[in-house]
């Protein structure tokens, strides 16, 4: 299995045969999904909601909506904000936001293998 | 691992955990998916277009897209004009769309069974 591409979108064109696309539901409904994780990522990477969605061509309220949706299904906020250091104001990825990035990519993972796995079995002309 | 029911649609409220959709790609996007599937089963039952988007609540013009496009996908029609019998004008599944059919419930099944898998390994308080 090669590494994943966090830049390229999962809804990129696909080739032919199994397809598909995964997430975990919470209580409210998604909890986390592909961009939603890749959003905890760069706020990782930025320490910056604003420009976490910024580098995802995303609005700040989205961003926010999607973390205020991810912190409420969680059992502890996988965002908080960051205090301390000169201007203050941004954003933190916690333990807890570690280990949903962790397990959505575990989950993602297997099943690309799975996809791969029915490739096998499934040709087109159905023959 | 229980019957499917047919009759449940695929975007039904899920519960916590794993999800996801699945279908199978074409040429041009999305050749088999679960809508389509069914549509082709209607169809099977009805031996016409018209009562099988009646029965989904779908218009006439959508269904026969969605046929046009599997028949344009696939190398041989799923679906054609029922010959024969007073009136005519019906629509019939060809061995082919019997093949489509089989194909794509073996690939749903074998994705429940992976998502019932992965729900064994992901919990949600991600402890």
């Amino acid at each position: 299995m090669g590494a994943i591409d966090r830049n390229s979108h999962e809804k990129r064109k696909s080739s032919p045969g199994p397809s598909g696309r995964i997430w975990i539901e919470g209580d409210e409904g998604t909890f986390l999904g592909y961009g939603r994780v890749v959003l905890l990522e760069r706020i990782r990477e930025y320490g910056s909601i604003t420009k976490a969605a910024k580098s995802m061509e995303m609005s700040y309220r989205h961003a926010w909506e999607l973390i205020d949706s991810m912190n409420r299904q969680a059992d502890k906020p996988l965002i908080e904000a960051a205090t301390g250091g000169k201007g203050g104001g941004g954003a933190r990825l916690t333990d807890e936001g570690e280990r949903a990035i962790k397990l959505f990519w575990k989950f993602y993972a297997e099943f690309q293998i799975f996809l791969k796995e029915q490739s096998k079995k499934i040709t087109l002309n159905l023959n």
